[in-house]
């Protein structure tokens, strides 16, 4: 039996950190497992000498012991990437997902690797210089409940940028239903939007959300552009990364891109499986392409705490190459009683996705949205 | 503010089973947050009278509690779903995900909503003639390990052909590395297997991995089969599931499909989040037209029990509307030691994944194919 010998190995690696559970020595033992699963996934002796061994097989890097469990940096050839989010989720965790203990913390990938990630079209800056505002954190208002018709929409949507918002989102419920089917209702919110942007001045974004096949979700995200939504709402859980990838990529759709969690709890509702909040909803949507990253807030319900938001506005913002960085969000049924906190917690650089709780405020939608605007202001210390 | 009022509902809903942790007590607020979480996701107070409490909102319709936990069967109207797995996924389990102790069970659809799922095209008994063998479990045989050149591959991919499996598939790894390209390795291992079949006389079909972008996927699936190859594997947990039903929806394409729980186990490593082995590998792959589900088999080192095998395997080939049967496995470095035990406890309706533990024994690969054949057809008493 031959070898890959005769390919030629770049010899670049790039390498991903996972938390082992359980004792050192179990966390050694989870780290050789993880080389073999992610790579080869077969018995030592079958292994013929060589670049196999040498080169295919993943490495420790890496091992840090510490209480209950080890941090191992496995490093793997980036040849078995295919520029792909697919691939790279199938390389870093696809059988690993199924051992228990063993969770993905990030990714670091040599230069060479990551220029075949174009990521985030716009960025943070890119969201603020499409909204004008050059400094305190953003407000995105969500079109809810789930049931109201395209007019009901539209008006919420209308006093949510009369009100002074930056941005107003379809909830990730709405589809294609035929009580509040897709064209009708981003035709008439993207119209509702640009009427009070004449009334403000202002330049309030309509973030339209894609669903379906591949197909229909490239279909759907151009008409939402021609019908004038400034952004869309993707969710990479349900539909695949690659879904969120295409459309960022896509010269013909451009527009920034939220990310939505739907589904992808599954993956940060056990702390020692899964894959860290920092990687799921930070460093990954990046990599994809979204502009800016929803996930839920500490403290409200959610397996998310204070140190998963500090990482996961980290992995958002920190440098990455020619990589962007992007919005974390304050979200989970976000009100008034949270903003000072979200701005100590955050800084400018934050999006916060009001909740609908401001559709009970006793002052009316318009009136309550100008004063969490106020509030915002305040509390960003503007 | 209007609701739906305008849109007349069907009336026909569909069920998600949801395990719910905790005391009675504790579940039944479970519930009642995922009825709210799933749809409207807003608080009670906005939601205005008529069609979004009635018909919206997720309907509570049978209730067990049990000690632990409970079972909760809640109820979604169909106009929520899109034809598409994105969209299902998003309503079943989108948000919900986020809650830890909310677990995925179960669907159940009333047949206006399953008509939009065409489900496997070839199912059990379309592999059962595509391969020649009416009755025993089939067996496939795994091209591994990952970094071999096109031609080791396909000399492996030759002698299981020879020693007389049904089926070889590519590892899951396998994508298009410069080591082994898409293209040279499918068309030397579907002429391997060609070549076999010719001196044999049987008929064993060769399943080639396709990932890489949606449209990139399709071109490789319709490469394959102009190729030869006889099948595909494919990863609908980095792909998406909308993925694999395309191909498997595909006119052009036409080929059985094998789905692979690639960074799937993510969803089943706690027992009390995430969704059910028998949900995840069983109904949503069938739902989405795989003929087949991969998945790790109980004993073997993954958080798969006896009783999620069992499950598996009946929501593999229970009688589901128009939904044809497909094949449970057994997978997880398999070898001879359990092949009775798997043939007493799935019977004939079962594929083996034959682990690549076969390349050491001492035989030589095409005699040990032989005698693990042979193992096979005396377990299952023919």
């Amino acid at each position: 039996m031959t070898d890959a010998a005769s390919y030629q190995f770049s010899g670049q690696r790039f390498t991903v950190e996972y938390r082992l559970s359980g004792t050192e020595a179990e966390a050694r033992t989870k780290a050789s497992l993880v080389c073999n699963d992610q790579t080869v996934e077969a018995p030592d002796k079958i292994l013929p000498a060589g670049m196999i061994r040498e080169q295919i097989l993943g490495r420790v890097e890496r091992f840090a012991g510490a209480a209950g469990f080890s941090l191992a940096a496995v490093s793997y050839p980036i040849e078995l990437l295919g520029g792909d989010c697919a691939q790279l989720l199938n390389v870093l965790f696809g059988m690993s997902s199924l051992r228990p203990g063993v969770r993905v913390e990030r990714v670091e990938f040599p230069e060479p690797a990551l220029s075949d990630w174009p990521g985030p079209r716009f960025g943070r800056n890119g969201w603020r210089d499409l909204v004008g505002i050059p400094v305190r954190p953003l407000v995105c208002g969500v079109l809810k409940p789930l049931g109201l018709p395209p007019a009901a929409l539209a008006d919420l949507a209308y006093q949510f940028a009369l009100g002074g918002l930056d941005l107003v989102k379809d909830d990730q419920g709405l589809g294609d239903q035929p009580f509040c089917p897709f064209k009708e209702r981003v035709a008439r919110c993207a119209e509702a939007v640009a009427k009070a942007n004449q009334e403000t001045g202002r330049r309030c974004l309509y973030l339209a959300h894609v669903t379906g096949r591949w197909e229909t979700m490239r279909q759907r995200a151009l008409y939402a552009k021609q019908a004038g939504a400034g952004g869309l709402l993707v969710c990479p859980g349900p539909a695949g990364f690659d879904a969120l990838r295409d459309l960022a990529m896509d010269d013909a759709v451009a527009l920034p891109i939220l990310s939505h969690p739907a589904l992808l709890g599954s993956f940060v509702t056990q702390a020692d499986s899964g894959m860290a909040p920092a990687f799921v909803f930070g460093q990954l949507p990046r990599l994809a392409g979204a502009d800016a990253s929803l996930y839920p807030i500490y403290h409200a319900g959610f397996p998310i705490t204070r140190d998963d938001c500090r990482a996961i506005a980290k992995a958002c913002g920190e440098s990455w190459g020619h990589l962007k960085p992007i919005f974390p969000t304050a979200a989970g049924r976000m009100g008034f009683e949270r903003v000072l906190e979200m701005c100590e917690f955050y800084g400018q650089d934050l999006l916060f996705i009001l909740g609908s709780s401001i559709q009970q405020h006793r002052a009316g939608l318009v009136k309550a949205c100008r004063l969490f605007m106020d509030e915002v202001a305040r509390s960003a210390k503007l």
